[in-house]
């Protein structure tokens, strides 16, 4: 039998987050509904901030609610704050992904708080999980942003990357996501990071979340691979990249990874030929998006047998 | 003390070969002294193909002395067979790369051979070598293609790789390249194959040659490097897509693939900036090449501290 290794599907949110431009409701939809056809079983798929300040996610309701409609899809939000874990209760998320930085300067920027206020308030979205009915209870999730360096801060100290995972823990985080937000990773850091925060935190599932912006994504997705990490956050062609900002580059591409991890013989229910097809539904809808990826120009090879299908 | 690892330059022969147009010599120089400042200090120059299979390589010779100026730098050739390599004695290459493929079916459609022909036409190569005067002799090199899969052939059996390799170390060879030719590898694959081939070749170095086809170039780097491998190919700006063939891709960015192992505390002696400050060289030369790469765009991060400087 064939490991498990799942990919969590992030453009939607973290893809989407840097366009202007307000992509249609039906343009989301139609990409949830492919790539759940190719086999997708996790998206985060809004962000449920106030729509004054992103009026990308203004659609989070209808959006939410669609992709609900989709059997075994675990339908996860971005909450910034207690307020964003009040609406994903009410809309009935299935998991509700809080962030907070490593980067004291990164969150400060980002939410105007500490990283302690955050750590606080993020015990405030448990206690709020906590009192949730249990056959309706959301998970939550925890993501530690800048955990490799900041854009603004620098340097990132790695024991804190520790401290604040074991904090998080302690405080009842269903999942602790590692996030490389600006790319400044690499596979040593990756393995140093992710052994220390996994013997930490013991039973909780660590997740990696990769920035492909210095073109080591998939060389650090193999170092967390090899730390034990089993849940990949990515994003189809590899969408991030922000049309107005040219050095802006996304998340690490849905296609590579899944052939990569299916080629290494994981099982990641994906179906490649499928995916890739998904390209021309967000060819369609977004199309000032440059679409990243290499296998979906190459093609599978001729000798490649998917550890899913064989499975 | 930080441990050395290698990258050597080969897109001077690997992304000229799939141009038409003939590059001009000027412009090969140029982008030769441009990366020797940058630090690089292993190059294969050329190809010692017949000039009228490869027009591309008519000036090899001249390349290959405006190279063998360069003080310190190691000078390799590419040699398809026994006459290749005459020509690379005669011209005083330091190290000669004769190739052969794993995959018949790629063998005999590239050199009209059988592999164990080659093997053969190989050892007359090492003679030719063991007959030079010792003080100008020559390295040769034996690169085994096709080692993870022919897009002719399909699948490569992975102990026929191991059980060449036996041959040609047997045969004399100083080094040993195993290439994954149409980017069929992945980290599994990859760490299998060279731990393989390196306990069964003992002393002599074996390098990596990786292509970026599928996106895995730096996880298979990522791979070959815990195996222990410390040298790599690799070619600047990823040259190598051919402007008349979407599909085809280079060798794996060598600023990418620099920082990469800078970051990872390797040294390589190769000074990040001035490498990309290579680009403009080749823009400038072969304006048609889309040049390839993610570290130039975004910039090295804030906190990036060279490991070759620090060294």
């Amino acid at each position: 039998m064939s490991e498990r290794a799942d990919l969590r599907e992030v453009g939607l949110r973290d893809g989407l987050q840097g366009l202007v431009r307000f992509i249609p409701s039906d343009v989301k939809k139609a990409w949830i509904d492919a790539e759940y056809a190719a086999g997708i079983r996790e998206m985060e798929v809004t962000s449920l901030v106030p729509p004054k300040l992103l009026p990308q996610f203004a659609d989070s309701e209808e959006i939410v609610r669609h992709a609900l409609s989709l059997p075994g899809l675990v339908v996860a939000v971005l909450i910034p704050n207690l307020k964003g874990a009040e609406r994903g209760v009410a809309l009935r998320a299935h998991k509700m992904n809080y962030v907070l930085s490593v980067s004291e300067a990164h969150n400060l920027a980002n939410v105007r708080r500490t990283t302690a206020e955050s750590v606080a308030d993020f015990k405030r979205v448990v206690a709020l999980r906590d009192a949730v009915a249990a056959d309706r209870r959301p998970k939550v999730g925890c993501g530690l942003a800048t955990a490799f360096g900041c854009t603004i801060q620098g340097r990132v100290d790695e024991d804190a990357v520790r401290r604040i995972a074991a904090e998080v823990a302690e405080a009842g985080a269903d999942e602790i996501a590692i996030a490389d937000t600006v790319g400044y990773g690499n596979p040593k850091a990756v393995a140093r990071v992710f052994r220390a925060v996994m013997a930490e935190v013991g039973e909780i599932p660590v997740s990696a979340h990769f920035h492909d912006t210095r073109g080591l994504g998939l060389a650090n997705l193999h170092a967390a691979l090899e730390a034990g990490v089993r849940a990949f956050d990515a994003s189809l062609a590899g969408m991030g990249g922000c049309p107005y900002a040219p050095g802006a580059t996304g998340n690490i591409v849905m296609e590579d990874a899944a052939f990569m991890l299916e080629a290494m013989g994981f099982s990641t229910g994906v179906d490649l030929v499928k995916l890739i097809e998904v390209r021309a539904v967000i060819g369609r809808g977004i199309p000032e998006i440059k679409l990243l990826g290499n296998l979906p120009i190459a093609g599978l090879p001729k000798t490649f047998a998917p550890t899913s299908v064989a499975a």
